[in-house]
């Protein structure tokens, strides 16, 4: 059984952060919150969300798979303002899920869980990590659009770095001592990434949201952020692009 | 001669009741106010609007028919901000509507009327009646939009309910007792409609006013409200669509 | 060299100006200021913009002339808010400029000024002049777009009109006596213009601004206002239409 009740505004979150990269997704639930792994059809990028039951208003759960349209999902947050409390509950019976919003109901059909895989989230050893306001990743992001289609994360001691490199122009964001929130890069690293997807990504977090970017040379970003007040948490996985020069 | 001077907002309103039936339209003016009668081309729905000249700043008409293009209408109206006045002054000699707002002047050709009949709105015995507010009505046609391209409309002793039920998916609203502001529905009655019409008349109602729905089973629904602060009204009727089941 | 602090509004104020009419532009620097002439392809609209030292934060340079290519910088512009500083510097050696803003560094390639000509703003003797708040206009213009292409301007002792014919409507501006800012109209003048490129040009300017309008009968007007709090200025001349009647 499942049968909660949230805001809006985080089952909203949730939606963003897996719907960039698939358009169905299995829901792992419990009875200590809820959690999803999903790979794009293009093999590039990992999603690794949990969120606690802490987050929801009411949560009453025992283990259960729930595959979901995410397009389906997003017509019905359509109906909700952000502070809106939504009533969610699984009908096993007619496998699905009813929402309620103050006078409407509405009925969802899942989707067959079958043909769906549970992803490996990867052991990745990445020696450096950053953590920087979600802001500045953004102004930077916005900076490169104009000028490549990937970017490359450097991490290097006091620093980090976003360089594009287009035929003519470069755009270059770079961020040392107090204008990070936290780094540790004992040895220096550079991955090349397409920014699309990082762009994607990025754009999750809240602007004023710190995100924490794990990185290596030629491996993988991991990047990793909070949501619902701390009582969810997203983990997104890229791989690096081959830098061909 | 006809000779008024009024807010744009209450113009606008007009127009939009119109617009979404027809692109053309007889005004019928009075010197007790004007009045409008359209069907839409599909002869699904029609609309009767009338509007008193207590509704104006300034009137001053004799008996007069007007063909009017809405869409000019429409552009006009965009010159306006919803509090400023317009003035309309008929010019007979050159068969043209004349518009002043601030210090731009806008002559506008009447079109031939010859071709545009009087409808006849039936007289039509529904035996229930209910009064919701608009915003619960076009949350429930939101809810449905996703689901299904036409939705029930039933009433039954103390309920309302608008149910749109598509392949796998259903969206409900239901209202009763103190949800609604009146209902009286002796008998119980059920009839399916166009989800189209009946969302593109329900937004011409301001969210937050009040919104009369007469219903029989298999039978048109008409729709009335006030507007101009009940210095006019307006009465839709919507034709049923056959349910096939 | 050229290295020089601004507010992004001012950079914007201009781009605006010049983009209306060119994709890429001369930008002429100097110890005071920097000035641009651009003719549109068409050879129907010519800007002649300049912008003294005073317009900037910082403000350093040498004789010089830069070719930029207008899309790009608005990509750039794009990045800042309308009270965000940026830094501009002229790199010599690699013949790009350099923009920071915050903690973005975007480096910008120059285009070639060798096929970029000098525009010769001809010498008019333009007998009337009408200053006019730039709202007024831009509400003549809205008016008339929705009747005709192109708009007559007349201006005669104490009156300065904008008509627009249509086939069958008309829209009409008037601004006499008070209603104006200035008025010197010894001869009556009438002139047609393309809206388009009118409006082009009106909309550069802010609504609450005034705008100084040279015309003569069949002569080409000349529009100019001041940007920047006066610290810089702006003339367009635009070629008359020929009446065909």
């Amino acid at each position: 059984m499942f049968k909660a009740k949230l805001k809006a505004e985080v089952l909203k979150t949730i939606l963003d952060a897996v719907a960039t990269l698939v358009d169905e997704a299995k829901i792992h639930v419990t009875p200590e919150g809820l959690s999803l792994k999903a790979v794009d059809p293009a093999h590039v990028a990992m999603v690794d969300l949990s969120l606690g039951k802490k987050a929801f208003a009411e949560y009453k759960a025992t283990d259960l798979d729930m595959g979901v349209d995410l397009d389906k999902l997003k017509d019905i947050l359509k109906l909700a303002g952000s502070q809106d409390l939504i009533d969610i509950e699984y009908k096993e019976d007619a496998h699905k899920l009813v929402f309620k919003l103050g006078h409407i109901t509405r009925r969802m059909s899942l989707v067959d869980t079958a043909n769906m895989g549970d992803p490996k989230v990867p052991n990745l050893s990445l020696p450096n990590q950053v953590v920087v306001l979600a802001s500045e990743l953004q102004q930077g992001i916005k900076a490169s659009e104009a000028v490549s289609d990937h970017i490359a994360l450097v991490a290097d001691g006091k620093a980090f770095e976003l360089v594009a490199e287009g035929d003519t122009d470069q755009a270059h964001l770079r961020l040392e001592g107090s204008e990070l929130i936290k780094i540790q890069a004992p040895q220096k690293s550079r991955s090349l990434f397409s920014l699309d997807y990082f762009s994607t990504m990025s754009k999750v977090v809240k602007a004023t949201d710190a995100v924490t970017l794990n990185l290596g040379t030629d491996f993988p970003v991991k990047i990793e952020f909070d949501i619902a007040d701390g009582n969810g948490h997203i983990i997104y996985l890229l791989a690096p692009r081959i830098e061909s020069e």
